[in-house]
This record gives C-alpha cells, sequence and structure tokens, in this order.
C-alpha cells in the first residue's frame, strides 16, 4: 500500500506527486541508504537508535544531512498522513543527490532526504511460524551499511517467496550471518547465539534490543556465528528486525526446528518485547 | 553534464522535466539493470552484443522487456537530442518499475524503461596514462549482472578519485578481477592475461573485442586470474571499457609499468581497435 504523503527535501506532497529526477543518484546507481522506524502506541521505537544507525550510515559513504532537522519534521509528516495517532512505520532514504552520472562523487551537490509513513498495527506478538530457505550469501561485505543498493537481497526474498517461505537466510563461508531483511538467532543448551556485528550483518536494533533482554531476563548469550553444519543441532531459532519483531522459525530448509509449539526462549524473549513496547 | 532529452516508457521529456516516482524500485532498492553504447562514425558500437547483454541481465534479475522495441526507438531519441550526426554515448536503464515498497517481485508491474544520450567523441586512441589502485573486492558475487545496485563500485571509484588514480582495481580472494567500471588486462612475455569469464567480473563487451583482436593478430592470450602477487613480473596493463577503450595502465599502487611508453602489446591492440571504428 502506497503512503498518504510523502517528504521530499522539506516538502510534503501526496504521493501519487511524489517524483525526483531521473538523475538522483538513487535512482542511477543505488547511491543512498535508508532506515524504518516503527511507531508503537504513540512512541517512536527505539527512534535514538534508529536515527544515530542513519547517523553512522550517512558517515560511512560520506553524505552529509542534518538528521536532528529531519527528525524535527517527524511530526509534520504524521500529522498530514493522518498518522498522529496510529501505530505506523516510518521510512527514511537518503541518497547523494541529484547530478548527471559519474561514478565518483559530484561536487557540492544537495542530498536528497525522503520519508513517509504508511499504518501499520504490529501485533503485540508475532506469532507467525516462519519457514525460511538459505542460500550461499553472495551480497557485498559490507551488509552493516543499510544501502538502497539492495539487488542481492530483492533476489534473495523473492526466492524465499517462490519456495513458500518468509525468509532466505544467508550462509558466508560455511556460517549463517543474518537473512535478507531480518537477522537471525539461534538457542542451544538455554545459551541464545547470534552473528557477532561487523560488516557482514547489519546491526539490527531488534537485534540489539534482543541482546539487552538476554541481559535483563539472565539468558546467557554469545555473539558468535553458527555453522551451517550445526543448524541441526540447535533447539530453537528466530528471526528480528524492526517490522518482524520476533518470529519463531519453524522450518528451515527441510530441517524443523518445532511442529507445535515454539521454543521457550523464544516465547520468553518475545513476551519481554511485548512488555517493552508497552 | 546532462543530456539535452530523456526517454522514459516510450515519451522524451526535457532532461530537466525527466522525473519518476520515488517508488520506481530503481530509487528504493536499485532494482535495475544497466547498458552503456557508444555512437561512432554514426554507427552503434557493438550494438547486437551490448543489447543482447542488456537481454542477458533482464533474464538474470527476471524483468521482462522487449529490448527490440526499445532498440527501435533508439533513432527518435538521437534525432531530438540534436545526435543524429554526432559520435555520442547512449545510456540505457531499465528497472522493475513502480510499485509500494517490498522487497519481493511485485505483480503486474510495468518496467521503467529509460534512456538518453550525450555527445562524446572517444579519442581514436586512448592516450591517457593511467595510475590505478586496489583493495579488497567487496562486491557482491555476481558482478556480471549490470545491475544499478552500484554503491560498492561507485565508493571504490570514489577512492580512486581521492588518490588522482583513474581506477579502483578489485582483488578477489588474492587475485585481480575487474576495476569498478573497467576490465584489466596484463601482458607478460607476450600472453595477454584477463580473469575469466564468470560471476566475478562483467564480461565487458570491449573485453570481448579486445580477444578477438588477440586472435585476428595472433597474440596468444588466456583468460586466467592473475595474482596479485604476481603484478610487478606482469610487462603491460590496461584497461578497457565503453568509454575507457583500450587505457593502458602506467602506474598501479606504487608499482610503474612504464615511464615513458607504453608496452608494444597494448599499443598494438589499441591500433586494432582504432581501426574497427573506423
Amino acid at each position: 500500500m502506497y503512503p498518504k504523503k510523502v517528504y521530499i527535501n522539506g516538502k510534503i506532497t501526496a504521493s501519487e506527486d511524489a517524483r525526483i529526477s531521473v538523475f538522483d543518484r538513487g535512482f542511477i546507481f543505488g547511491d543512498g541508504v535508508y532506515e524504518v522506524i516503527a511507531k508503537i502506541n504513540g512512541r517512536l521505537f527505539y527512534k535514538d537508535a534508529h536515527l544515530n544507525r542513519l547517523r553512522w550510515c550517512l558517515e560511512q559513504i560520506r553524505i552529509d544531512v542534518d538528521v536532528t532537522a529531519l527528525e524535527s519534521d517527524i511530526p509534520a509528516l504524521l500529522e498530514v498522513s493522518g498518522l498522529a495517532d496510529e501505530d505506523c512505520l516510518i521510512y527514511f532514504q537518503v541518497t547523494r543527490g541529484v547530478a548527471p552520472r559519474q561514478h565518483s562523487f559530484p561536487e557540492n551537490i544537495k542530498p536528497t532526504v525522503m520519508m513517509y509513513a504508511w499504518p501499520k498495527k504490529l501485533p503485540d506478538i508475532n506469532s507467525t511460524d516462519a519457514s525460511v530457505i538459505s542460500c550461499e550469501d553472495y551480497r557485498w561485505s559490507r551488509c552493516d551499511i543499510k544501502s538502497t543498493s539492495l539487488l542481492g537481497n530483492i533476489l534473495a526474498n523473492e526466492e524465499a517467496m517462490r519456495n513458500e517461505a518468509y525468509e532466505t537466510v544467508f550462509i558466508r563461508d560455511g556460517v549463517i550471518t543474518e537473512a535478507s531483511h531480518c537477522n537471525i538467532f539461534f538457542v542451544k543448551d538455554g545459551i541464545v547465539y547470534t552473528h557477532p556485528r561487523g560488516p557482514f550483518i547489519l546491526d539490527g536494533i531488534t537485534r540489539q534490543v534482543v541482546l539487552e533482554l538476554c541481559q535483563k531476563l539472565n539468558i546467557d548469550y554469545r555473539e558468535e556465528a553458527v555453522s551451517a553444519l550445526d543448524l541441526k543441532k540447535m533447539d530453537e531459532a528466530f528471526l528480528t528486525g524492526t517490522s518482524t519483531q520476533i518470529m519463531a522459525i519453524k522450518k528451515f530448509d527441510e530441517h524443523y526446528f518445532y511442529q507445535q509449539e515454539k521454543g521457550p526462549v523464544t516465547r520468553r524473549l518475545q513476551e519481554a518485547f511485548m512488555r517493552l513496547k508497552s
């Protein structure tokens, strides 16, 4: 569904009028970054963490944008979008701007800043039993940058859909990294495992929240990659993401983690996560 | 420099009016492919090879566009661009089209097809003495797809500019693959070497032409990757690309291939390439 309104460089227009130059480097080169924030019960959930990640990503690709100024424009966007009092998702995208096509950075161009919001009521607890498939991680080695050059993720996600799965999970050099738009966690003997931060995964905000919850709940966790060979030895697995929240994985390729009831650690984390939102 | 006119989905408009929806998946996801063809002395140089590569790339990412119909619209674009009788470059870009943001392919959407041309007189022989720098090939493993998800290439090319170099050459698993928008060749004891076709390089049309020229000129060639460790043992090196043509590499990081005169094999190939254009 299209949002009602779109903010572009300080102006808000109807969605159908929201257009940019074909010379925007976002269109020509995928030369931009993005962010998604959920508004839940009147609050932008982990807003500072999301906006700080946006700042960090902009620094990584050397785009200079005042994220604090952008933040101050969010209420006006929500107001005209009719979402001031609704749960919604807010999408942010910043590109290097408009210039004649050349690979290197043009001088003195103004970044393109876009945001829009659409109504979305996230469930208290994500009750989906996810199936996932896996493939070689053929993406670049800077997956920590939340870039709009997403073709690799797109193609992998499409494969999931064609296989009636929710996600495609990537395996790089034999270890499980993340999924096309989620992070992934495993549980073995009560200990939670997820791939360490670094260039091979996006350091998801929900990923960080889950690690904080593990600390609070006295659940042991290790930021260690799980080998694809050890997959079947794991007791539980789940995905995390801003709109995915915490989603139990029932089936991973041909392996079932459960048939009826998701695992107890996944459940405990989901319940604790739900309480954070209230 | 901006082109005069831009073709979008069958309509030709002034450059400054050439706009697309912000929901174009080219803008949101880098979900598209592109092509560049040079018009030289009244001919589209290796047109069929370029258009067939465009067809192949579209198939790889499952976008269905009639490239033959697009081809038939080129003369009208050149005419209104004032380039019917001029040497120029023609840029083509196809994206999956406009849809609300979702990673997987939306159903029943129409691809966005864009092309534009701008005057460009390529020199008979590229007399540039190129300096290049090198870095780890951190791009994805489907570099054979000429995708617009180019952030990795962009960042590498920008590093070249900051180091007063023409290009950044990538090294993957210890071997030299290609550069940010060129292929790379080496010469050793009269034999020409370049990375074999496959997912780690774009199979450049000029790359193919150079291999054909080697055959014609009875120059031995091998599609074998050169190890970064063997770089200094090579006698000559050159870059190839549609607008780069054949460009001798003088300096590679701190190593000089020559001081005054480029190597004889590079020179011979440049001269043979020049004759193809007349």
